[in-house]
């Protein structure tokens, strides 16, 4: 028995920022970790767009509290956590993702947390820890479990070399070329038979 | 935003030994922890009683599937893993204590693995880590969360003495007195007043 690591935007949910990019027309927050890998650059940039936009966190979740899961997440990873024990490691904040979350049941989120001004704009974000999903799925490895972890962007990259096997899930043709010693996923069905190999 | 780490037995589900000791009237597998705080030294003196006693494992896996989780324990953890990110560390082992995760929802659960031989008999226990509790909490920690920690029990004391904060919940009255530094629960009401304080 293993624990399964999984990315949370474009394995459970939908990107989020993507959600947010189309609500508010502003098609420079439609950027991700796909198209700029160095998570600071990208998340300092959608800063000053928000800023420049006058774009307020609570603008922002009542967005994400209108947005729903992937097709079949739901299922997928009640079906896994019966199985395995799960723990979602992903760059997005708590103060994002909570809403969202009850949606695939609470599974236990590891990511990071915002900072907003009084008057409700997001001024910048407290890292949980920098590089966390590598050195998260380490600390599972050094407290004894065998890990297997998915994700499908180059923040996942690093968690995906760490874990004992590494899948890509509905990667860009970009990632799954750069890295083809990963096995590539495009449904919740080949994916939970990879995730339960042992 | 912390993280919870709770105790299984004795905080959301009934003691598993006690259960398949009264259910196979064998007085001797009624101690735990709280009885023999050297956690291997109780192990293989239960182990040493099943084998007198021709028990084996799907007998007592049949004893757990009847169980049922502490009165209000399904409602508390749901609750909880909607405001928390939750870790359930255990002494237990997962081919005990996955039929009766689901019943509370199948949070995520570290614990140990049975070593279980061709005829059914439970020959040893493969521990994740020593001291498995401490040292998640420790993970926990330097992955940059704060921790709050709840349990019951011997085995449960350093995982609290380690937390940001412990608190006893139910604990039998010489360990509450022993460790006189932790809050004492005995309603969920109350724990999760506590789990919720920052």
């Amino acid at each position: 028995m293993h624990l399964c690591c999984l990315d949370l935007e474009g394995v459970l949910l939908p990107e989020i920022w993507i959600n947010v990019a189309d609500r508010f027309k502003v098609k420079e927050l439609r950027l991700t970790t796909r198209d700029i890998p160095d998570y600071d650059e990208l998340m300092k940039y959608r800063l000053r767009i928000l800023k420049k936009e006058g774009i307020r966190l609570k603008d922002i979740q009542k967005v994400i509290a209108g947005m729903k899961p992937l097709p079949g997440a739901a299922a997928f990873i009640k079906h896994l956590r019966q199985i395995h024990p799960v723990i979602i490691l992903s760059d997005t904040f708590y103060e994002f993702a909570t809403p969202l979350m009850k949606k695939i049941g609470n599974p236990t989120l590891f990511c990071h947390w915002l900072k907003v001004n009084k008057a409700g704009f997001i001024t910048g974000y407290q890292l949980r820890a920098r590089d966390s999903k590598r050195k998260a799925v380490l600390a599972f490895k050094k407290l004894g479990f065998g890990v297997i972890a998915s994700g499908d962007s180059y923040n996942d990259i690093s968690m995906l070399k760490t874990a004992d096997r590494g899948i890509l899930f509905r990667p860009p043709a970009s990632i799954a070329k750069q890295f083809p010693q990963f096995p590539v996923c495009s449904q919740y069905a080949a994916l939970i038979k990879h995730l339960r190999k042992s």
